[in-house]
């Protein structure tokens, strides 16, 4: 499954030695063809790892014959030396495939302002590539986790043809918790301005829309990759439909095993006068450490909840807000509502429904509680 | 000491019944004049609890003759008849001093969402104002406390004439950890266009850079009082300084007493093109969740320094930034700098300093780290 469900891909995962426990560390997917077409988004956070800028060049053009991925190292934050080195990494992959460097992709995860140990990174390229196979998949997406539990693979079929693909990390696009990498394949007949279209389409309302800590990574990345080898060109809707479905669930996977979380929280902004409002307030909910701590302790407390719209520059009146938590609408019209005793949050899954009773648009975020464990786990990271 | 270190002004602090715990709840403060000037600042955030409406318009008319302040119950989002509470409350304080209720400012803090009872609160009034005393600061400051370790005063002599003050919470104006109350009095002989001038500019440089853990309040109020009761008139410049000098002491005392708070950061952005891009940059780390664990666990984990203000719109080129923890340069041109093993974290107070090289600039921002006390404090606080 994984990026090897749609045909016409190959991979690998292997342990390069990157990692100092000796765990997978070094994934490739190349894309056998017949197609080459690629497209891909990219953190925007201003400040870029070496691998984000060279995969945006190589986007660029719009064709990509292979992905080279590692964790145990972002290379972020590394100045000229560690562009070198992402360079100098897609020349071993494209040697190793006799391939164009150009059109070979780079991605990296794992702590910032640290080189890659490339005596280590280089020979890796060599065993993947000797290692590349059609069921490959499953081991590529177990060798991009860092502080993952579990590696996350995702799968469409579509009528003759297929979108699969991998992620790791916990977070968002643009902000991210960790360093997010995914990629996506498809044996679909499409060129890159239709992967394109489809992949915005996909990630604004999937990985854009789980904000899991605020935090936005320096190395965010999601490719797409067509290989054409079904040789059907699906309809443009129901291709969209596909990558949103598979970017959806590995969104939500990326959520379930976001670091230190007990609780996945779901944020409905209903009644926006804009989709822009609506976004605009379901960050402004999730990113509220407060309620995060609030929902950790099962506790439902909307007045979090109104001080985070009040916040933000939405439209809206604070005497006409509504707030549901899993069902009881505990605020109406700014004020108490239905009593918060009837809320039952005994379950991982928390809903909370926003209403700014102000329009007709509406958003949905994805966010995380704020624990304990969360804190012991990024207090201890790089130390 | 606290506000009746000035001449002019009684106050008094006492245990009313809101609090199930039996502590102090129930403060006033009265300007005995001869003069009645005030100036107040309120929190940004649009949904503003009823003691913040009612206070904004008494305020409009520059004079204050009391302040009555509440712990335990926020009286925010409580609707119409929570407005009527705090009307209530102020004519309560008016019928006990022989004042005029559009003359009696009324801050609460606590929890939002709940209606103060009322029952308890009347008779407090009374029985606060029946002990009212020009050594009550001391009394007053401790009855405001909430999730507050210890009361919070300060004070600042000039010649011939005092600005006394007391706070209560942790965090910032705007936004706020908790309800944030600061009041403040003087004996100089200040109309209340000198007395705004100067809190404005004092609260802007103090109490708005102080950024706990980014949650805005509904309830934040800073009410400056004069007495005039000194007879003297000083110089706006020492008087604003005064001003300054007691909300910064206080804004210091507020971060240090953050909820669950192990650590004090103090991040200083410099060759900044804009103050405002200071700010926006310092606000940006002292925001970042994933920062702030890392400072908690004695990391100088500088990538996350430069992720943070990867995410701001402030003029800076990524290859050029500098990063100096507790004076070691760890990130120098964007990139790996002086060795990290060299920074001491031991100690209680950490020094953020980020150079953006882009102008001449600089501001200040505090906060706090982020903890495992944080998170159970507010998990388990409303239930």
């Amino acid at each position: 499954m994984s990026v090897t469900a749609a045909q016409g891909f190959t991979a690998a995962g292997i342990a390069a030695g990157i990692k100092e426990n000796g765990n997978p560390d070094l994934a490739l997917v190349v894309n056998e063809g017949p197609r080459l077409a690629a497209a891909g988004v990219f953190t925007s956070n201003r400040v870029k790892a070496a691998p984000v800028l060279w995969s945006e060049q190589v986007l660029r053009g719009g064709r990509v014959s292979a992905v080279v991925l590692n964790s145990g190292g972002a290379n972020a934050c590394t100045g000229p030396a560690g562009f070198q080195d992402t360079h100098a990494t897609a020349e071993a992959v494209a040697g190793a495939l006799g391939q164009s460097a150009g059109e070979v992709a780079v991605c990296s995860t794992g702590l910032i302002g640290v080189r890659l140990p490339m005596d280590k990174l280089l020979p890796g390229v060599a065993k993947a590539a000797a290692e590349l196979s059609a069921h490959g998949g499953e081991k590529a997406a177990i060798a991009i986790k860092t502080t993952d539990t579990v590696h996350k693979t995702a799968v469409h079929e579509g009528e003759g043809w297929t979108v699969g693909g991998m992620a790791k990390g916990a977070g968002m696009l643009a902000p991210g918790l960790a360093t997010m990498l995914v990629v996506l394949t498809t044996d679909a007949d499409l060129d890159s301005a239709a992967l394109d279209e489809a992949l915005r389409a996909a990630t604004r309302t999937t990985f854009d829309r789980a904000d899991s800590d605020g935090c936005m990574s320096t190395n965010d990345t999601v490719l797409l990759l067509a290989s054409g080898a079904s040789g059907v060109t699906p309809a443009a809707e129901s291709f969209t439909a596909a990558v949103e479905e598979v970017c959806a669930d590995l969104a939500r996977q990326l959520i379930r095993d976001a670091e230190g979380a007990s609780k996945d929280i779901k944020i409905e902004v209903i009644n926006a006068a804009t989709e822009d409002d609506a976004v605009e307030v379901g960050r402004s909910i999730a990113r509220n450490n407060l309620l995060k701590c609030a929902i950790h302790g099962e506790d439902p407390n909307w007045g979090r909840v109104l001080s985070a719209i009040g916040t933000t520059s939405a439209a809206f009146e604070p005497d006409r807000l509504n707030v549901a938590i899993n069902g009881v609408w505990v605020c109406k019209s700014g004020s108490v509502g239905e009593d918060r005793e009837l809320v039952d949050m005994r379950y991982r899954e928390v809903h909370i429904t926003a209403d700014l009773a102000a329009g007709t648009e509406t958003a949905t975020i994805w966010t995380n509680d704020l624990t304990a464990e969360y804190v012991h786990e990024n207090s201890a990271y790089s130390s």
